[in-house]
């Protein structure tokens, strides 16, 4: 990328509030330095209305700069990094009215050493609220660092509570982890996770549609879920109260055809009522990481069946059991008294008992049976 | 009911292990005094060996002596009490050779004051695990005061931990509740019920298949939950590990075309595991009391939203909300400020912020606004 395509590009990330489909359709048409000097001298229509604020700023430089001095880059539709399939859920389908940010980005500034595409095509969003418990911080660093040992990025906002505890895990963890930000990658976001977030973009990734130096506001928050649920193969709600950022995240995991996946919590705390209202409906019930992987991992990535607590009576035939069952707990009976406690006829009761004699669960002493000691 | 036929009735009971579908048949087509003197001089074939081994014993009188003592009655299909629209689903249509038991009962031992087929009208089964922890002993409790509360009846099955809890709290909100046992009504289990169970006696009602003496058996808890799955109109499973007998409980529910519920819990409990297997198929989440209700009470009694924390932004339209987000935390900006950082052409924030200052949201001072105190 020449210093001139990347000043168009940085300049047109910031003229009008993204996303805006007009200026992705212009900048397609007639490439990203044509396109800024278009706009640069105004355009007219509803489009013109979109960059008419910003068009007479440009700190292209200064921003680029910003970026080079963290290290960072611009990563486009032109660049190999380009999350192409991940963001091949923009295809016009989920673009209704009801969601009028279901497009494609225009710009992202990217920081950290991992590459874009490769952490999207295996990745899970682990999301939640910012007043987790430490039942759901637990869970989200549980299931993060679970991701992490299975070579599966964790994306998430960045936010306190959930979203922070699964960065961290992943990090702890050794694994990679994305933050999707709602404002410039300089701008630390919340605050108190300046060091989290310097961490992220040492180890992983911090990502954002918006330039250097702008804050996130809440419409910025909304259209930065539908990135995180884009980057992931499926998205985890781990805690998330009646009224929650990550219930939107979930919304746009399902507009864009991902999974989306509640974690179950005690009715009691209001923490997970968002959860249940979720697995109420068509979110899928994960609690170990392997219910994760199966839905964003490789064809043959089944999660293993829960462990059941086995019985030794496995495997009997009914009337095995109901001998067995007819047995006292202490003290021994002769066929008949089983016959008639089991309410089978004498002679359908010896052939139970040899099986149960064979498999060591009964003995026989002197005509009377007993139960085994164990 | 004559002396005569009671003693039929109690002779019968005890006779074949139960549900024995031919000696129903048998009673149905020459009554229970004809049919028990038929199975008395023995009968032959596969119902002949059903009960050879107890033919010969009759302790009717006795059985009946211990039931008058209790203060307890015999109930069967020939009483106005006999729960004929609950049974009605022992319909033949799941009696496949999955469900062997899937018959109806041919004699109920019934202690309490209250009514069979009035409590089955109105009734829900709450169930569990008997290692149960307090978070499920709590919302045993909860739901099952709720129930009663709402007039509708509580069914479970007598036992330690979340049955239990739920038989408990019923009473104490003085409500309706039925523990069906697996053994006779004299003979309390768990022996440490023994309390509790006197109390459901007295105040609601003992329901069992099994004649006086006889003690409950593996196989006998299997049986007997399909009745109390029968006599609910939903079956809630509050906590259950991996392997439980509430996965009984549920599994007779659906196959007799009742409701399944489960509440969730914390997926780092053991004991929440079956509850989510439950929910991960066909099982419907419940977190509160109206979620039952709904599903067993009558038309229109429907659960109501839960609670939302609302906003003031609640109801404004996206560019308004963009304009108000346009706005510092402190401090105050002009219309071209406002616009520039919303992204909005400067004559299409106006507008906005008449919405806003009508709704107390901002304030305009000397030409700038900011957000009002709130």
């Amino acid at each position: 990328m020449t210093d001139g395509i990347a000043r168009a590009w940085a300049y047109l990330s910031r003229v009008a509030e993204p996303p805006c489909p007009e200026l992705r359709a212009l900048v397609k048409q007639v490439g990203p330095v044509e396109a800024a000097s278009l706009v640069r001298a105004g355009v007219d229509g509803r489009f013109g209305q979109r960059v008419e604020a910003r068009r007479h700023i440009d700190c292209a430089a200064e921003d680029l700069e910003i970026l080079a001095r963290l290290g960072g880059r611009l990563v486009t539709a032109d660049d190999d990094e380009w999350p192409l399939l991940a963001f091949r859920a923009f295809g016009g389908a989920v673009a209704d009215r009801w969601r009028p940010q279901a497009h494609e980005p225009l710009v992202l500034w990217v920081v950290g050493p991992a590459r874009l595409d490769e952490v999207a095509s295996r990745a899970a969003a682990i999301v939640g609220t910012r007043a987790s418990t430490a039942y759901g911080e637990f869970v989200a660093a549980d299931l993060a660092a679970g991701l992490a040992s299975r070579d599966a990025a964790v994306v998430s906002g960045g936010a306190f509570g959930i979203d922070g505890a699964a960065h961290r895990a992943a990090l702890a963890a050794d694994g990679l982890t994305v933050a999707v930000l709602a404002g410039g990658v300089d701008v630390p976001y919340p605050a108190g996770h300046a060091g989290l977030l310097g961490r992220v973009r040492e180890e992983g990734l911090l990502v954002t549609e918006y330039p250097p130096g702008e804050r996130p506001a809440r419409h910025r928050f909304l259209t930065r879920n539908r990135l995180v649920a884009a980057l992931a193969g499926a998205t985890v709600v781990v805690e998330a109260g009646a009224r929650s950022g990550a219930a939107s995240t979930a919304a746009w995991a399902r507009a864009l055809g991902r999974v989306v996946c509640a974690v179950p919590g005690p009715v009691t705390s209001a923490t997970s009522v968002g959860c249940h209202a979720l697995l109420r409906g068509d979110a899928h019930l994960v609690t170990r990481t392997e219910d994760v992987i199966e839905l964003i991992g490789h064809a043959g990535e089944l999660a293993p069946d829960e462990q059941r607590p086995s019985s030794p009576l496995d495997g009997l035939a009914d009337t095995d059991k109901r001998v067995y069952d007819a047995l006292p707990a202490r003290g021994a009976r002769t066929v008949d008294e089983i016959a008639v406690a089991a309410g089978l006829p004498a002679t359908q009761v010896l052939g139970p008992l040899t099986v149960l004699e064979l498999g060591g669960l009964v003995v026989c002493r002197d005509g009377r049976w007993k139960l085994a000691l164990r």
